[in-house]
């Protein structure tokens, strides 16, 4: 037995503890949250060993920028581990129920998945967050983070699990991959026996190499090619907000925006105005013909892979559309199902758009930007979904439940 | 592009137009009940031929009484139909919803899944149910059932897409891979850009192929190793009359029971009058040591491999535990997690079964034969879903759907 199907037999042991340790857990969250600000100076020295491998290796500062821990962001993940202790409970939730004409009560229970994987990058908070919210659902999780922050997840995980084994929980209930070589991650992609499903958070690379090669079933997140469409009927002013938020505001996360889709009726009035707010930023706008036509020389000209493109920076394409149905059949052909948004002040148009877009998320004059789980109300987020089997869209912690069904009766016989 | 990926193509076309075709799904299956006893003389002489090639090729009686076709048989087909007609529509459903400090409302709703494959063997009628159940929930289907029924499947779907276009709506929301070669069936195991779930209905050879060698994703179905534990303080007569009609009213489906467990303190008792209701039916019973020294000779000695086994006949194996621990411990171990049954009188008991069981369903005094969609009051079944992710236990029209968030806001921004 390899050390990773080692790991999945104690995981799986863990899970079965969990699944009905009840009010135990959030003890462990609450013990976890004091550990990680008792031992902050620890996890700062770990952290540090990070930060200078990674500036010996060239990392870029904004990935440095990711990797760092230092007091103020360790005491922010403890506070994220004690709004999760708070939420409520999802497991023993009773989702639906009957009492069947020959008197047997059925109901519908929610109940945890299992056994979790993560497979995340250079994010050392991660190893919190994503803990705490399989511990939380409980599950047990099987964590497997990138090289370059090997050293404080190593020690995060090692004070999450002293803190799961204080309150009398089984410690197996958060375990990292040491190894961190490739094989280790086709490895945990391929533990079908012991692993439920498979959560890839990280860039689009990580998360089409884990769709890709697993066996395991994954659910996929966060790939993000989002529109806004700015319809006949649009309120310029409001469009021009939404765009400038849309793109602007963090252009590197999924629900940032990349593609505006203009009506052509409205354009001449609306995309001067809508430039002059990406003006501040300096957004590069890559237009179709039309839309050079009508913004000028500054407009480079977009070809088809810019309409495929999630710049994850200060880019945005550009068309004109002829109609609505246009701008439809565009997103219906680029979009990846995340967020698509629509600014009109007609009716019709905004129930038709919300009908036949087909996202996880679709607005009706608001920014994409709210497509997260804090926002949405769901208490916290593991990812955002952009498959449609099991979840859809921002991931809380109905979304790391399964259920079972409980059939009561007196002898009933079919 | 190859046959498959063409059906791709317009399955994805056809299931654009049914995401939002309403109250038209039901006027296409009223068309298509009508149509199936209209053209029954048609069905039937194409069905001819299936059962002339099945008895030429030595089919089993069995097989062949799966395979075969009469008037009264295309009657309940097409009034299976027009039940589901008259079930609600689950597209639209709104799911919950709530509004946000910030005045954005938020509503999920359910929508359709999108492309749904369903690989399935001898049994034309699948051809029809599963179609109609996917139409249903906006879905379109591609179908691909086994060689051994083409002629009649080829027949059905003909007269189905007709009955479909007749009301206006696209005939490929129904197609029916022609190829019955086993490349056919691995080519739509991967056809990752069309197809958003598969769906295998069958034995489970096939299924295990269809979840080991899928690139899109699976719902696993039907593999059942069900176990009654019967508990010490079990109503004896209760017990045995559970144990007799999970075992012996239909052997071969996958809710029926291959195992049982005997409280040691209980068994002397309940094992004879156990046995005298089996006897009935001449079961074989495969029993541990203890089994054999309470009912003597008859009893064949257990090994591993009858703990594992689906038998699918009149087989039980019987094992005496020596608590309810070991009980639930060997029923963690060997089941499929599909539905697993306690007989007891004892409230901390059947408490402690329904919470520590793992499986799709959990009984206590009721026979495992009611896991089905219709018995649990879902109205139709496609499937028994034994996974955890998307859907567990029977799947119904609702677990045929995805869901999308709505965010309809005045400008909001983040």
């Amino acid at each position: 037995m390899t050390v990773i199907e080692e790991m999945g037999v104690l995981a799986k042991k863990a899970s079965r503890t969990l699944a009905t340790a009840g009010e135990k857990k959030n003890e462990a969250l609450r013990a976890i949250a004091k550990a990680l600000k008792d031992n902050a100076s620890s996890i700062i020295e770990a952290n540090k060993i990070d930060l200078d491998n990674g500036k010996e290796n060239g990392l870029s500062a904004s990935l440095l920028d990711r990797l760092m821990l230092n007091e103020s962001r360790i005491d922010g993940i403890a506070q994220g581990v004690l709004e999760v202790a708070a939420l409520p409970d999802p497991i023993g939730t009773v989702i639906s129920g009957s009492t069947r004409p020959n008197g047997l009560k059925i109901t519908k229970v929610r109940v945890p998945i299992g056994v979790i994987g993560i497979i995340f990058e250079a994010r050392p908070n991660v190893t919190a967050d994503a803990a705490v919210l399989c511990l939380k659902s409980g599950n047990a999780v099987i964590l497997r983070g990138g090289k370059e922050a090997i050293h404080s997840n190593k020690c995060i995980a090692d004070i999450m699990r002293s803190a799961i084994e204080s309150v009398g929980l089984d410690k197996n209930s958060v375990q990292l991959i040491e190894d961190t070589s490739r094989s280790s991650s086709v490895e945990l992609m391929g533990l079908t026996e012991y692993l439920d499903v498979l959560i890839p958070r990280g860039g689009k690379g990580l998360i089409r190499a884990v769709v890709e090669n697993a066996k395991v079933p994954v659910i996929e997140t966060g790939a993000g090619n989002c529109h806004v469409y700015v319809d006949e009927s649009a309120d310029i002013n409001m469009a021009a907000n939404i765009i400038y938020n849309a793109k602007t505001s963090r252009p590197s996360v999924c629900n940032a925006i990349e593609t505006i889709l203009v009506h052509e009726r409205i354009a001449k009035d609306a995309l001067p105005e809508i430039k002059e707010r990406l003006d501040e930023k300096n957004v590069e706008i890559r237009g179709c013909e039309k839309t050079a036509e009508i913004l000028g020389e500054s407009v480079i000209p977009a070809d088809e892979s810019d309409w495929e493109t999630e710049f994850g920076d200060y880019i945005l394409a550009v068309k004109v559309v002829s109609d609505f149905d246009e701008a439809v059949a565009h997103i219906t052909k680029y979009s990846s199902g995340h967020s698509e948004c629509i600014v009109t002040s007609d009716y019709k148009s905004a129930r038709r758009f919300t009908e036949e877009i087909d996202a996880a998320a679709v607005y009706v004059n608001a920014s994409t930007r709210f497509t997260d789980g804090g926002m949405f109300g769901l208490g916290a987020e593991i990812g955002i979904s952009t498959q449609k089997l099991h979840a859809r869209g921002p991931m809380g912690l109905n979304e790391l439940t399964s259920m079972k069904f409980i059939i009561e009766g007196d002898g009933q016989i079919r």
